[in-house]
């Protein structure tokens, strides 16, 4: 029998607590162990649930019992919830979390404490959700040289463009109906600004190129204010508008970004819609490969927590590969230097000038808008020649397939 | 160090040769164990390759050195195929293959044996190619109850149908064109007949649903013959055709089958086009989550093949999770006998006919055609219907999102 412990009883610890209670059979089966829920630490008061028994206010009780072998950590944030899987892992417990914060600011020196205790750190849950793409990225493409990684991250931000759109609605409009239904928070900036998406993308490239890329290192852009106008012109030119979390191996360098983007509608990308996320990975043998699901919810997230569970169970004594090293300032590349296709949107009076200024693959005009799609380069140089000949508003997407 | 040998040196079996070959640092490193290739099966002479010296004409050198401990079948066929992996898996050997009639044929038997003996049989390129998709199911999936499969499995009848519907090529000259490409054989048959996806969609509903699926199980309809006019009317309802793999849990039984489907244009398995495959996977805490990719070619199934030797490395003394028990004659249910979504595509003719009989939900006529969908029941009790009525000129086909 293995003990484990849940810490933080918020909507995925609760699940990850449901699953392991009801399905106990089930998992115990396939971990070919028996998995017993001993504790959860939580500071609220649960009296009325089933396993109200399990309750603890004190960390000390989880990380002193030697008879506990995996913690899971679904408490969020990088500071108390660092304290306790940094505590946990030095006594040689292997833990899981679902705590992107948290793996994205401090996944290189927690694999390394968990590789030095030949223990497992695991975090599939930290990006989207249920679907199984970390995992994949580490055994199933070791045989690869991967290179590149897009991905839609972050649902409510999905959900949003997806409003704006199908159904014309403006971004301060679909932005309350995601709030309405519980896809965003009353402060939604962690997704709207794109900080979540970043989370997300510094833990993929990370594992996918093995050096650590933290948030900070990160060009972030959201969607906060996106005009539909944008959206409906970029639509009439078969591209639809996504936040995309995208890395890319420079040599020794890599570049890393979020920002919004334009998807052409062939691409299997652009139908990834509402709630959904998608992510795709390009190695040198196997070419794209792209896992797609609900990047969110209490079921699917706590059901890949579980997964990860079963994982550690199965190997107390071997740990999983999963590692990358540290990272450095000179690692990361800033994205707008780098050459890649760009879609400029500006007032239908700057058309001339565009038209001048850069060798245009295709363009459209609009009501009041003009927008183009130039040939490759780097955002800097456009901005420099927008600003050299006073074109200064406008928006400039990124063009992904 | 880990020995390994090859039987078969085809596009595969060379291909995983290259990759032990040219990789060997890194994938040693990966499954912390040096991989050495010891020794290549083939009839065939191979006097100018780098490791010409490898190659043996008699499997007896290969079964009875013990210090071959990982052995990759990339042979094809159900014969000697058949032998050799038994007789390795017998021996102690772990078997890595690519061959999807062995493992729909013979994986429970298979399956069995290594569990017997306390090893592994992998065969994760055995489907969607370099697509990791049977370890996502088998593993990270491992808290769900998995409910149903649905996917496009074969490259070459969705490179045609993509033809037909992109480029309005007819049947005939989308398969030469394929067959011109190298992307189908010169007896296609396996192909456009449905027998490649049938192995397919054996293999990932006997690993999803616990027990054996056999190919003569599923009913299976190719595309062969498939008319530009029936594609082209489905499109313009806003629905492609695509060859479609299906399996799904009914209570006791599943239901199983291989046959052209129509799917809505805002479904993610729309836009998946050319040789590209997805499979889609239900669970009931996941809900959907899908793999996408390359399903075919030399490099993608290669690295599959090396990731599941890198594993069998890694795991000599403990089993991978990957089982299912035999199957029997009265698990498989008549799809035909359970009710779904249906399109009916007639002459245009027989439109009275068909808005008296059914209850269409959408309708269109274009040319000399009439296309219904109709309302949710048995694609026997639409024939029936449509043989009362003297209607015998029509093409039924699935509707999948």
């Amino acid at each position: 029998m293995v003990n484990v412990a849940i810490i933080g009883h918020g909507v995925v610890g609760s699940g990850v607590a449901e699953i392991i209670i009801n399905h106990k059979e089930l998992i115990s089966q396939k971990a070919k162990n028996e998995i017993n829920l001993k504790y959860i630490l939580d500071i609220r008061e649960f009296n009325d649930l089933p396993y109200s028994d399990k309750f603890t206010k004190d960390f000390n009780t989880i990380l002193n019992d030697d008879d506990v072998r995996v913690v899971v950590e679904t408490a969020g944030g990088a500071t108390f919830a660092y304290d306790y899987v940094k505590a946990c892992l030095l006594k040689g417990k292997s833990v899981v979390t679902s705590n992107k914060e948290l793996v994205a600011l401090k996944g290189a020196e927690l694999l390394k404490i968990a590789q030095d205790n030949n223990i497992n750190f695991l975090f599939e849950a930290s990006v989207g959700g249920g679907i199984p793409v970390l995992r994949p990225i580490a055994q199933c493409l070791a045989a690869n040289d991967l290179s590149e990684i897009t991905g839609i991250l972050n649902g409510t931000t999905n959900f949003i463009l997806t409003k704006m759109i199908k159904e014309n609605m403006q971004f301060d409009d679909a932005l309350s109906m995601a709030q309405r239904l519980g896809y965003a928070e009353r402060d939604p900036s962690a997704d709207i600004d794109g900080h979540d998406a970043a989370r997300k993308i510094c833990i993929l490239a990370s594992l996918a190129f093995g050096k650590h890329i933290y948030p900070e290192q990160i060009k972030t852009e959201g969607i906060r204010g996106m005009k539909l106008s944008d959206v409906e012109i970029a639509s009439d030119m078969g591209y639809v508008t996504k936040l995309i979390g995208h890395s890319k191996v420079l040599g020794d360098k890599v570049s890393a970004s979020v920002s919004p983007a334009v998807i052409p509608t062939s691409s299997v990308i652009s139908n990834v819609e509402d709630v959904f996320n998608i992510i795709k990975v390009r190695g040198d043998a196997i070419g794209d490969v792209a896992f797609y699901g609900r990047g969110a919810g209490k079921l699917p997230t706590a059901s890949a927590v579980v997964a990860d569970v079963i994982d550690c169970v199965k190997h107390l004594a071997a740990r999983k590969y999963l590692f990358w090293e540290d990272g450095d300032a000179d690692y990361v590349a800033n994205p707008d230097e780098v050459a890649f296709d760009y879609m400029i949107i500006t007032d239908a009076a700057n058309k001339a000038k565009i038209e001048k200024l850069f060798a245009c693959v295709e363009s459209k005009s609009k009501d009041d808008s003009f927008a183009a799609i130039v040939e490759k380069q780097t955002k800097n140089s456009i901005k420099a020649k927008l600003m050299d000949n006073n074109v200064t508003d406008y928006r400039i997407f990124r063009v992904i397939d």
